[in-house]
């Protein structure tokens, strides 16, 4: 018997990567005159990699990294006035509309019928919150937790917290880092839903990790009915 | 009888603003070729104010503002290696190492001795965490709460999520706006320690709100006494 259903947010419920590629398109056209768009691509890379421990996740993160790399792929030669432009890049991310998966709605009123629901996201708390408030979602969830990182201890702590037995607790998002394989490590359960589909299958299908099983979905409108079949 | 002791963090346990106005003295200087430090502080000042909104607190949010003022400031005239100083300032703060205050620690280790402690901090998940790591503190709380905003609203879900009575908690911090008038508005208690000193006094005192109280102190140090004589 399941006692809580937590569910991811960026790339699971809602776009979120395709902003950031959207971005990252722009800066490439902005820095067109300095170097190739693959040089650009690199540098913004081996920024964002740089800074992820000083800036953590997030757009103003993302920011600050692209406006790094311009700095660096110019050599120094980029102006104020350019960078008044990549400052907008972000401020256009901050605001673009949150855009829902097909099937999240649906999914997320069948399954809030029968289970406490949390949405666990990792990132920027204003950011996050920002999204969570804009998406309509909200009331689908008795929780909302946002959290640095996902790791297994993380998961151990929320849990503990909402007094929930990790055999009771099942997590679906589209990262196998840091919604499967942390939770299955602690001995709660798991739904992966690819973002790109790449791996995806045709139906739920098992996954195997050491000693563990998760369960692997192409959309999340096949949620609701897997989630019927496992908790009988 | 209190149950639970909940303290913030910035400018409260640690020295914070301090950071910020030394990183506010360097971007005058940076600056000072283009515009007189009493412009300088003023676009800096406006920066802050509108970003909030879109970039919440914190030293991502004051580095992006920093940037975004020094390019008006200079008609987008400064350059990029100008601008990579200006992050290089704000990745100095997040690096600055966390500076208690002088009772902070031994007023920890009696209170954590006879309650839970929570630490309420508002702020970036990153850089909070990081400080709260490197402050050495951690040990004496029992949980740590990162939020984006402290209002009634959050300070009564926090309780609620606890399950803490708010006659039975007590908040203590140097802002009324966030650390002591939300908390007596929910029915809980509250302690206020200004953090420069201005309105402070000699002994405990109680200050006066609409229909409410709160006691004021001069430093950490008195907080265990004061406790001790309110807690009986």
């Amino acid at each position: 018997m399941l006692s809580m259903i937590a569910l991811d947010a960026d790339d699971t419920l809602w776009h979120n990567e395709t902003h950031y590629l959207e971005a990252n398109t722009k800066l490439k056209y902005l820095l067109k005159g300095y170097q190739s768009p693959e040089q650009i691509a690199q540098k913004l890379g081996e920024m964002e990699t740089r800074n992820i421990r000083y800036y953590g996740y997030g757009i103003k993160s993302y920011t600050l990294s692209m406006i790094e790399a311009a700095i660096e792929l110019t050599d120094g030669q980029i102006s104020g006035s350019e960078i008044q432009k990549i400052i907008q890049l972000g401020q256009e991310m901050l605001g673009a509309e949150v855009s829902l998966f097909e099937h999240t709605e649906e999914t997320l009123v069948r399954l809030a019928g029968h289970y406490d629901l949390m949405l666990i996201t990792k990132g920027d708390l204003l950011e996050q919150g920002s999204k969570i408030n804009r998406s309509g979602l909200k009331k689908y969830f008795r929780y909302v937790e946002i959290v640095q990182e996902k790791t297994a201890e993380d998961y151990q702590r929320l849990l503990d917290r909402y007094g929930v037995y990790p055999s009771r607790f099942l997590m679906v998002g589209n990262s196998l880092k840091s919604d499967i394989l942390p939770v299955i490590a602690i001995g709660g359960r798991a739904v992966y839903i690819p973002y790109q589909h790449t791996w995806a299958h045709e139906n739920a299908v098992e996954g195997e990790t050491p000693g563990h099983l998760y369960y692997e979905i192409v959309h999340l409108g096949q949620l609701p009915d897997l989630i019927a079949k496992l908790d009988q």
